[in-house]
């Protein structure tokens, strides 16, 4: 298999370093609009096949697979072009800037039979992984709540404003927990900075059927970096704190018991209070088990953990999310 | 002065406690209509007047002040009739169970000449007056958010949800703080446990004029215990953290600066990361200032910190997030 | 049964509201050389008989047992008049200043069938008792360290050094959990402050048989308070940490394992990372427990946990390492 | 200038990359004895001269520098023949096996007017240099102590203890902090798993004229890493916790205050507790730095901030506590 890297800003170059240190990948190619990025690429890496245009990495035979890791704004128009020259592909998050165009590249590629991977690195994490493991053996019980907090001193992105580039973590962290969708989403942003309008802080809140919601704060204006996600279930509760080195998930047997046999009202909740537990999560590069699922998808013709319905699920809360913002935070519908 | 406090359940003793301690106030009553209370009190202090009624009380013309500390359901009649009787009083927070009580309430004490003063004890805490002092003195600058997270596994009432127990603390510390009124209240909230429908977990949003608004996470079910405010403001941002035992308030001088003179996009945000700044808190207790404060007012017939208006206010904020989560999180007009 | 404390001043206080409590503990009765401490004791609790000075108290046959809550000095005279008259007691801890005072108190009240308990209070707290179960259940493995640290800005005492009044709680502690003895001891202490030469700063160290050493650092000048314990063991590895309020205990299947099958050397020692566990630990008051311990002891006329011959090995050990500063940080031989 | 690297396992890498950075430093060089360890870097960075033997290096006329990151072990036979050779170099710590290595190294060099370099990275930090200036500027006032634990879960070397491996770095940034030198040290350590006896755990213990003490608790075998160190002055105090991401340096206002004017002793002692600082840290490789230095001293014929008496001050504490500890903690003298 031979991989080619579109677009080596900050995040590409991580793509080709974990290509050039997967087994199956014979060959890393890459490409980049802006020449210094290339002779960035040039200087780190040895053995990386560099490119002038992104025409000849499409016209190169040898090369199966394309990596697109632009702005979103681009994510269509190049990850269109590789499809139709039959190449798979991985999609930076978010997979694209609008459901439509998710819909149409998903489309050409189950036409033609191709790979899609968006890379939503944090559902390869093994600390995401682990509580996914828990929620599916019923750890935690019912779910009746999911709040999440990212916020730091952020670099003002240009082209999109926070939730495009902090919600889509947490709204894919949220989908593949959960395993569900929710029946509507209302959010509230502002924009204290930008003149043109990006917004730096927004709230988010999603309604699912039963009695779970879940709820974001992503905010590139805070002065402290918080990285939390707090999860109630019946029978357990968890805290995901990606901001600790070694401890970043602990799961408390706390929680309400409701005693439906007595009658008077005062004694149906107990309150329980018991052991807190830290599982170990092992130490792995989460792009190199991404980089792993994405050549086993290719290579099996399987669909990979982080699939292309999976990444526009994701733009259909943030594109959601978006329009409840503009209608000051009235709800939509999905 | 002699005080009197009715209600000696969770927080009626500390009343008595500090009754006690102040110099100004020559003698303490008490009653409460569960007789184990009144013996609680009667084993625990001395000098403690203790009645068998309320009639008791009102018709004692020793008595000029006297203390609700009942569930608020009861603030209303008692604090009225308390008015009516010439006495000066201080009612728990939040100080009515409607704005209508409220007003009532208001009219009467301002006829009779008599202070009201609200227990929203968090204005009268060291920490909370210090952030006020900043503000006051303009060293954050322009406000652009409040974000405040109250949440631990909390006892379930059975009279009022998590709004009315928990925000109401955070209601009072943003209005004092920020003192300004928001022109839109929008709020979600969830019964988890409870049949009834008591919400257990809510979060709310208020839209200020300019960029300003205030967010509020209030939950009884959090595996952990959180009591966070971040500040954000254009010159310096401030976290309060009321569960750190000695560093309770930060102020980072970080930021983002806004150079208007360039022409070109990119070269307008500049981040700025300084010193951190961790003032010393003194360590009194705010109940005592509190009761400082009244005996003040009463005596100088002037109006104390927290005052009828800013419980009234408080009553507001409550009544409109309650009236938003009726309605599915519409935005309520203030 | 009847229990006189003497010496209310701040610690007295707690065992005069623990005696009150306690059901066993008929009546409570005080003493202070200092009238403004029985006057403080008079306004805080109903139902102390208060006495004017200790004979009436010695004199008073239907009081059995005395608490002897005074600084370390007075100890030995008031306990031995106690016994004398045939009471039992409570001793504050260090149990007295010198092993030959403890060896006359320990003499006389087996002599009499009398009970002494030394108060070293948080060998009844619910952490140290956890953590002595899982020493007792071999769950830790050998142990090879013990890791003290218990530091912070302290008030200067004016009758005793460092080591008597904070390495006291940290040796009780040890000798509590490891029940072993060392064989030597050897310590470093520094006067900063103190022209008349109190260290404010110390360090101990004990080596005892097989390769367990334990190691002590205790400080009155510090910006930070610390109370960290930790314990290194073969299978696991525990920290203590007195500060957190919820999560005392963490325990960390964390080690090193040696494989004795190879005979290559670097293959012999292998890494262990594993889950952490952070036991629920019962929030009950620690002098309650201890309360009930002397009452039980005096009744069954059995040893309390805390009795004068652990009393009198934590001071052994304060003697030794005091010796051990004395001579500029000698090995000294118990 | 041109640079050879020899050692290319652990931290050589570092100091290749560190090389290839500097804008003097017109090539690097490098060489292992071990060729995977070459290989290594040939896939890693391009522009590398490889070298096959330490001949080739040493021959080599336009080599001016070499850095020796070996074990300490070889440290004195490579660096001998790089300055024989003529060659600046810099010498991983510790320095050398023994102070009589470091003499004769440094003899060599005076002879030759060659640079020595000793690569104790952490006194180029930001944090300590920051210390170091509120030193100078006596803001901490008469230092009474400097205490420091840095103990982790660590590798278990196979050819020095921990004293080496670990308590290198703090001897090194105490002596550049502190500006003074021991006259004595002590010290204990005990070998729990390496049958071959070198020391997983030690304390050392170190005395200055007038009150100053020292204190370093170093450990392989903790369950939680900790990198702390506390400075008690009499005008201030401070932590310099090297674990925490970015506030790394707290400056404490907290003190005691001696009162000399009283007559009466208890009012001679106030305490003070003030606001807490924490100073901006510049975030700068401090390897680059280093770089910087040594560069720097070559060109100018200056002493780096890290010479040859530094690195040689570092081996006779190193040398004196592993004396100590061969003695059963008996005081060595400087």
């Amino acid at each position: 298999m031979e991989l080619a890297v579109i677009g080596l800003g900050y995040w590409g170059p991580n793509i080709v370093r974990n290509g050039l240190e997967n087994q199956n990948i014979t060959s890393v190619h890459a490409f980049d609009v802006n020449p210094k990025r290339i002779e960035f690429i040039k200087n780190k890496y040895r053995n990386v096949e560099l490119h002038k245009n992104y025409e000849s990495i499409l016209r190169n035979d040898n090369i199966d697979s394309i990596a697109v890791v632009t702005p979103v704004s681009k994510h269509f128009e190049l990850a269109k072009r590789a499809l139709e020259a039959g190449k798979h592909i991985i999609v930076e998050k978010p997979f694209t800037a609008t459901v439509r165009e998710a819909d149409e590249l998903i489309e050409l590629a189950e036409k033609k039979g191709l790979v899609i991977l968006v890379d939503h690195t944090f559902v390869y994490t093994s600390a995401v992984r682990k509580i996914k493991d828990m929620i599916e053996n019923d750890e935690l019980g019912e779910i009746f709540y999911y709040d999440s907090v990212r916020v730091n001193l952020g670099l003002f992105q240009h082209d999109i404003n926070v939730l495009w580039d902090l919600a889509t973590h947490d709204f894919s962290i949220m989908d593949f927990l959960l395993s569900r969708q929710p029946h509507s989403v209302s959010a509230i942003g502002k924009a204290h900075i930008d003149k043109s309008g990006l917004e730096n802080i927004a709230y988010v809140h999603m309604n699912f059927d039963g009695g779970l919601s879940a709820h974001f704060h992503v905010n590139w204006m805070s002065p402290v970096k918080i990285r939390k996600v707090l999860i109630g279930g019946s029978k357990k509760m968890l805290v995901y704190d990606d901001m600790e080195p070694a401890e970043k998930i602990k799961v408390y047997d706390k929680g309400v018991d409701i005693l439906e046999k007595d009658d008077v009202y005062k004694t149906l909740v107990q309150y329980r209070s018991g052991d807190i537990y830290i599982p170990h999560i092992e130490n792995v590069e989460a792009l190199k088990v991404m980089m792993e699922d994405f050549v086993n998808a290719v290579q099996s013709k399987s669909k990979p953990l982080s699939d292309a319905q999976f990444g526009r699920r994701v733009v259909v809360l943030l594109e959601s999310a978006e329009e409840s913002i503009r209608s000051n935070g009235n709800n939509v519908t999905l």
